[in-house]
């Protein structure tokens, strides 16, 4: 099942190049109270929710994928969390480019198993958070921003101290990430955190869509031209172990994003840019630079 | 005005040693819909509540301070942001201990007018807070887990690209902040972010009763033992100028926290250890290790 928001914040159903607005199922989403628990209600309901969905598609009004305005797929997650230098060529072109490292990201990671192993993983912030027809505005002019297209996986349960052999059971879906990011001196959870620099959609493609999240071709293409082009399979430290190393330091929620590292070809963009980002059995999405 | 959380979730007025429960005025608080926006509803509506709180706190009941569980005053915020390396001194020791800089965290920034010029803010998982009552449970067993003790500031307006001139208009107000901490190579937003690592408290003392929070004598204490002691006039990067290197990158909604730093004297917990902070025109908060 792929699951959109779209335009005022409809809830929208995407088979092929259609959209069937089945906010009706909303409505069952209950009332809430201050405080209220960590977690994004619809992602955790989804499961519960899926014949709703096809019910309401039978008499739900039908749009062109294209002509809808896609907002992020997860409203309100508690957070996002994303894996640092996680494909082998992407170290290779941060320790050789200095505006990558700046003299303080230092990629290396000898004596570590890999990457993760050394640096963690690190959080950017979940009010950043927009959709693709949003677009992306520079906080930081005359700096180099910079695209970073990944896998993103999506949590649909409540879980802390997962083990990888059973972190399928946690994941609600998948969508194409763009880890927005200015180059400097700063923290990570600085430079990829400004409002607008976490991009998610088109859409979220549930887990049972995709068996296997470790062999999916993506790219980005900036005005037409290819930026990167790459496959999950060349991830260092896979999906389930990300959620392993993830859920070991932080209790996870339904709705929490996992950005699962940005392969090489980093390079940056413009106001004015159109970015183009494609991922096999997910879909595309363009997103405008503003 | 000193509010609190407490219990099972009650809201209290401090005052001296007494807790008044008000929790009558959280009747108030609407009834919120999915997709929840961003930010803590009653730290949003805190000024509009004084008078009711005063109301109900004719008929309250009244517990003593010592004897309620204080959970965090701020329930659901967004983000917690923190300062890096904020206190010369606590720059120095950073700079002395590998332990601490671990060859990934040079503290030296030479060519930086301070710290934050060079290293920005960063994030801390706001799902990671909890109350003085609920205390810190160890997430690294056999690695250094260290207190930092500061003053947090709690946000009150929604806001962007504040000028350090304005700053004073959009806290909500004042509480002591626990910024555990694993020390190791990783990122700063992994290893101050698990699961108990923010502790706020004792309760949200509101900005008109601080009128200089650059003025604060504060301390930790381990098991009676004195460990930092030290004044917010040495912070390197006041408050009001926090906010707005903070609000530069992320839109601040009511309920953030921004930690401010913490000064020397950092040194690892126990399970089992108490740790006491005390800050000047706040308090105190007792807190323990699990």
């Amino acid at each position: 099942m792929r699951i959109c928001r779209f335009n005022e914040g409809r809830l929208g159903l995407v088979e092929q190049d259609k959209v069937y607005d089945v906010s009706a199922v909303l409505a069952s989403l209950p009332a809430l109270k201050w405080p209220v628990a960590p977690g994004d209600l619809l992602i955790e309901r989804l499961p519960s929710l899926r014949e709703a969905i096809s019910t309401a598609k039978k008499n739900a009004k039908v749009y062109e994928l294209a002509d809808v305005s896609l907002l992020s797929p997860v409203a309100t997650p508690s957070k996002i969390i994303a894996a640092p230098l996680n494909y082998k060529l992407h170290v290779d072109e941060s320790a050789a480019d200095a505006q990558i490292h700046n003299n303080v990201h230092n990629p290396g990671y000898e004596g570590f198993a890999s990457p993760v192993a050394k640096f963690g993983v690190f959080l950017k912030n979940a009010t950043s958070l927009v959709g693709a027809s949003q677009g992306v505005v520079i906080n930081f002019p005359g700096r180099r921003n910079d695209h970073e297209v990944e896998l993103a996986v999506v949590i649909g349960k409540q879980c802390k101290n997962v083990k990888a052999e059973d972190a399928k059971s946690v994941i609600a879906g998948y969508c194409i990430g763009l880890d927005m990011t200015v180059r400097g001196t700063e923290d990570r959870s600085y430079r990829k955190s400004a409002d607008t620099y976490s991009v998610l959609g088109p859409y979220l493609v549930t887990e049972d869509e995709i068996p296997n999240p470790g062999e999916l071709a993506f790219s980005i293409h900036v005005n037409g031209a290819v930026r990167q082009n790459a496959n999950t399979r060349d991830l260092i430290t896979g999906v389930e172990e990300l959620i392993a190393v993830a859920s070991h330091v932080y209790t996870l929620y339904p709705g929490d994003v996992i950005m699962t590292g940005t392969p090489e070809g980093v390079a940056s963009i413009q106001s004015g840019d159109l970015m183009t980002a494609r991922m096999e059995q997910i879909g595309e999405m363009a997103v405008h630079i503003r």
